[in-house]
């Protein structure tokens, strides 16, 4: 790609993100907006109309970047909890490391690379200049220059292992410090048992009663039985469905009514006569629901969640194996109860066991079946092929502004819509896995993107061949090196315009703007179809979120020395990133679970990964570039890199899958001189009652007195 | 290797263990060899020698055999623990294994294999046919026949896999009952406490007993501080060597005197003035021993071992992460006191991660430059190699016998002479690693020997290049299939006369015969030297005994469908061993500690392997003997087995790392109602004092009883 490619791409782009921040400044302030730009807000009730029109509403402003800024880390944590705070401290990382990168990169390496005559170039043009010009291939063979690059190498990975260190360090505290400040949860006091054995004559919830009041019988406090309620729930949903149709029927002639618009009397009274089949459909499926709800006690599922007086013993009976077989009264910490992921608790030990396979086979089908769209989009950046291939768009092809718009824009946005639909193909795959609660589902999924993210789209982009010459090349570990060091610097310029189409413009701007909502809003709105439904505050989607902000990191990394180029685009990157989705996490976002910082480790190893893979390519670029004495130099830091991390491991991960004796003991006691505690006791035992036995009840009330309202009405 | 060279390997290695055998029923009955043959019947006093001389003890007898057959399994588990239960299980598990191999291979694999043209011999001359005639290399390329091998295969995996299942179960099951069976042991109790936090104005032993007398009030019993008693330890020692000296001399004069031989009076005058020089070292020491140990309190070291009232609070302090930094208050289950590896103790967190990572460097190290010797070993399979490197051998390699001894039979004794020195190398690297017990060295030490014996016996062999050539191989996984599939036949004759050797003669028939041990003790007892010290009764080395039996388990595996000529012998193998190891463990081991079954995982992991490097060698042969289906039908086999493996280490693998809350609650009831219990407790709080400290009141003791006695006797 050459350089005015580039600035189009870039030039494209910068104005579509300055059309989207205006229109936002703009629309966020008009109150039909509100639950659009600030759904958080309304949900908690925070936010107020104002009824008089003010001009400065339709005038572009930048007080909402000054009211993302000003909160604190703390005040973020007790606004959002520790999870929107990792997520934020990702970008503080990331621009650290890139900050230092870029000094690093821009000031030393750039004109070293400039200053190469490798590849032999027309000086004066700089417009028509390629890109390649600025990156390591243009630093001419054996040259004593690669020898800086190979210090910058060096140092770069300690820099990165330093601020990992402390950052990792850091977010553990947090965590610990967090857990104390935090109020009792049940999720502390409680774990979810699966696999009770059955005993002939007693149901699964008395055996569980009968196995923990025995061996813990100062601590077990109770037990809520799991029921297998799919069909239950199916019934509620449609009496639900049923009953929103009816209320909206009823609003619609309230409306023709008031207006006097009684119209087409024969339209009315089709409407009267639905209300009646609407109301008989209901009432089917309350006879339904009272039928299964009866039967539905006796469906027992070998779960419960069990809770305890303390978090300690809850904290022994998950860490601990509970019964001789391994298989059976397996424990682990249960989720928040709003967390809970109920549709996979009947499921046995073996069931889900074989799930799991299921799905790492299914990943690994959906990532090679995935390479297809890749590659069809990758011959987009070579237009020759292009053209061989569809003769008749040579005509359009010649033009100037078209064949940049295709090179620098139209690959990096198609891939950007096919991976649009990853991250739910991956929640999917991630919920028939057996998980218990939505935040470890969302957590898995957000490894699976990632991973998914790497392998198609920067191995598919470098390697650009089959998934069959891919796997080819992974059973040859001898040439990765080589084959990396030939075919990533290659794909430099397409990297550095996927930053900013896909990394400004799709992600950062289409997160602050929500353009999808805003047209659908609009739609709604503007369209005979009323929204009775409240548009409910989105939870932070963290599992194509962050393997987003990870992918550019390791872009960024790998990037680092081959074309420092990109450095300051990632860095405009991640500025952004950072005022925006503190934005999103006060106005838009709300917590739906609480992890606890679990996501960091995720973040950790992706960094230690996209260093090695830097050390790979270093490894073969210098061997490439005939310094051979640095490329075997360079070998020693992968395994630097990967001793580091199995530190990091021992040191810090523990701290992340639970909390120590000391913390929960500790805590334990502050509780006990709470005079709230015995109250909490009291919700706690009720906690973890399904939701759809819940629904039953607040069914059956709002049967009992809603309905006569309903009927009342007509 | 032709079959009369193969027949003269057998020949030699039958007598051999005929000649052990016979020697071995008639040494055994003499009342003089009782220490080398009996040690343990003689430790434990059981041992009652017969002063009448019988003529019967002359005479060869089979007697041992059938004392050594009778005792079941629960005789010998409560006579020798469940280690050695285990041990003999590995023999018994191997016996079905190739029991049914040998059906399979010997009835229909090998008159296949014999049928095929591929290799054309004379086939008149029996004598003179190769070996591989009766292999897999025999039958034609692309014949249907290969279609039974493949099924074979199957068919094999299958009955392994079923045979692993219930084998894992069995022991998982008898770990549990063997658990509940035991009295009350010291290391049920206690946990070791590392990484002890440095807390200004309080010793480690301190911050110990407030720790944990404040998190585990209720429980919580006593603790042992660690110390750095090394200088204690090397003075205890000295003085024991001096001790023993003095002694020597004393009763050397004493003999004279009582014989009167009092001979050259100046050499007696010389033993006097000795004994004077020893006695005021002796002093001198005692003195040093003195200082030290009133310093050695001082010298306290960031660990301690910590007992409480009941097993299942030892658990709960072993799993859970008790301080807040992972790195510190670092629990583990503690071993048996007599288990108990001192040395690392003081080491920090750090340091012992440090010498890990040492240590697998240093294993990668050996592992590589002990190919030099197998290389050359290698080569005497190769005559006419030989003869062209030392010309001047031509003549007396022309000799037949001559000949067929070097092919059949030196290379793998010499082999197995340099395998003996590897397991001492091992022990020594694994004991740096930062174990705590004298078991996880042991067993940790196993597998390194495994995957040395592994790698150095089987590929060195099989793929005989330069170690750089072998790591090449690896690194392109592709091809290995294909290489495998050329070589590992090619070595079937080796490797039989290996288990003939090795296998027979080598391990079994010195395992029983103990010929060094003979030699040393009749030298011992002809020379002048008299044996003060008592012969120890040695403990079974599983280090070194385990990773051969599953080496040979490993041939068997492999060559299970290349070359069944092999089955009988390794039948004939396991037979031998099963009876001599249990009449080994019935009267010369002691066991030195109990890890409660702990090293099946390591046996379930090695036949995992070798079934998996099967059929990567299947895949590769059905792929050269143009079958390609077959090969591709193979491809699932290895997966299926990875998932079968685990499966099981969910299934089994937590029941072999601590013991079910539910074990555990009800053993600590069932001790609350025994009588002994605190009895028990009084000597659990000094169960885990420092042998040096022990030695230190022993010494003490020992200087104002015995002292005055030994001064008086001169």
């Amino acid at each position: 790609m050459i350089l005015s490619a580039l600035l189009t791409s870039v030039g494209i782009n910068v104005g579509l993100c300055f059309l989207f921040f205006i229109l936002y400044s703009i629309l966020r302030n008009q109150p039909i907006n509100a639950q659009l730009y600030k759904p958080r807000l309304v949900a908690e009730g925070k936010f107020h109309e104002e009824n008089e029109f003010h001009v400065e509403r339709l005038l572009p402003s930048v007080s909402w970047v000054k009211r993302a800024w000003k909160p604190s880390e703390d005040e973020l944590l007790s606004n959002s909890g520790l999870d929107a705070v990792v997520f934020i401290r990702i970008f503080i990382f990331s621009l650290r490391v890139f900050g230092f990168a870029a000094i690093v990169g821009i000031l030393i390496l750039l004109p070293f690379n400039y200053m190469g005559n490798q590849l032999s170039f027309d000086f004066t043009d700089l417009q028509n200049k390629s890109l390649e010009s600025f990156s390591i291939s243009n630093v001419d063979d054996g040259s004593k220059r690669l020898w800086i690059h190979f210090c910058a190498v060096y140092v770069f990975t300690a820099v990165v292992c330093y601020l990992l260190y402390f950052e990792y360090d850091h977010i553990a505290s947090k965590r610990i410090a967090y857990f104390y400040s935090s109020k009792p949860r049940p999720n502390q006091f409680t774990v979810l048992v699966r696999g009770v054995p059955v005993t002939s004559g007693r149901s699964f919830s008395e055996s569980v009663e009968g196995f923990f009041s025995e061996y813990y019988p100062s601590t077990y406090l109770s037990n809520s039985e799991v029921r297998r309620t799919r069909k239950l729930k199916e019934l509620i949903n449609e009496a639900d469905k049923v009953k929103k149709r009816l209320a909206g029927l009823k609003s619609e002639n309230y409306t023709q009514r008031r207006l006097g618009r009684s119209g087409f009397m024969g339209l009315f009274r089709r409407r009267i006569d639905l209300q009646d089949h609407y109301e008989k459909q209901l009432e089917d499926i309350e006879a339904n629901v009272r039928t299964e709800r009866s039967s539905v006690a006796e469906k027992e599922v070998p779960a419960a969640f069990v809770s305890f007086k303390s978090r300690f013993s809850a904290a022994i009976a998950s860490h601990l194996q509970q019964g001789v077989k391994p298989t059976e009264w397996v424990t682990e910490q249960a989720p928040d109860p709003q967390d809970v992921h109920w549709p996979f608790f009947s499921a046995s030990f073996f069931t889900r066991w074989m799930c799991n396979i299921a799905v790492i086979f299914a990943c690994i089908f959906v990532t090679i079946v995935f390479l297809v769209p890749v590659i069809l989009v990758q011959g987009l950046t070579h237009l020759d092929r292009l053209e061989k291939w569809f003769p008749f768009l040579k005509g359009i092809l010649n033009l100037k502004i078209i064949s940049q718009v295709i090179t620098g824009y139209l690959p990096s946005l198609i891939l950007q819509m096919f991976l649009s639909l990853v991250p739910p193909v991956m929640i999917v795959l991630s919920s028939i896995q057996g998980y218990i609660a939505l935040s470890q589902i969302e957590k898995s999924a957000c490894t699976k993107v990632l991973w998914f993210t790497i392998w198609n789209i920067f191995f598919a982009n470098v390697l650009s061949g089959s998934a069959l010459y891919m796997v080819n090349i992974l059973l040859e570990p001898k040439r990765i090196p080589e084959l990396l060091a030939v075919a990533v610097p290659a794909q430099a310029s397409f990297f550095i315009a996927y930053v900013v189409t896909s990394g400004w413009t799709s992600t950062l701007s289409s997160e602050l703007f929500r353009p999808k909502l805003l047209i659908w809003s609009f739609l709604k709105r503007s369209l005979w179809w009323k929204s009775d439904e409240e548009l409910e505050a989105p939870s932070n989607p963290y599992h194509s979120e962050i393997p987003r902000v990870l992918f550019f990191s390791l872009l960024g990394i790998t990037y680092f020395f081959l074309a420092p180029l990109m450095l300051p685009f990632l860095l405009v990157y991640y500025c952004l990133g950072y005022i925006i989705f503190r934005n999103q996490i006060l106005n838009v976002y709300v917590p739906k679970f609480e992890t606890g910082g679990k996501f960091w480790p995720v973040v950790h190893d992706a960094t230690i990964f996209s260093l090695i893979l830097m050390h790979v390519i270093a490894i073969g670029i210098f061997g490439l570039k005939k310094v051979p004495l640095a490329s075997s130099l360079t070998i020693p830091l992968p395994i630097l890199a990967l001793i580091f991390n199995s530190y990091c491991r021992r040191r810090f991960l523990p701290s992340f899958k639970g909390y120590p004796a000391e913390c929960l003991i500790n805590k334990d006691r502050i509780d006990q001189g709470d005079p709230t505690i015995s109250s909490f006791y009291d919700k706690l035992t009720t906690a973890y009652q399904e939701p759809a036995m819940k629904a039953t009840t607040y069914y059956e009330t709002s049967e009992s007195s809603s309905a006569p309202l309903l009927r009342g009405a007509d």
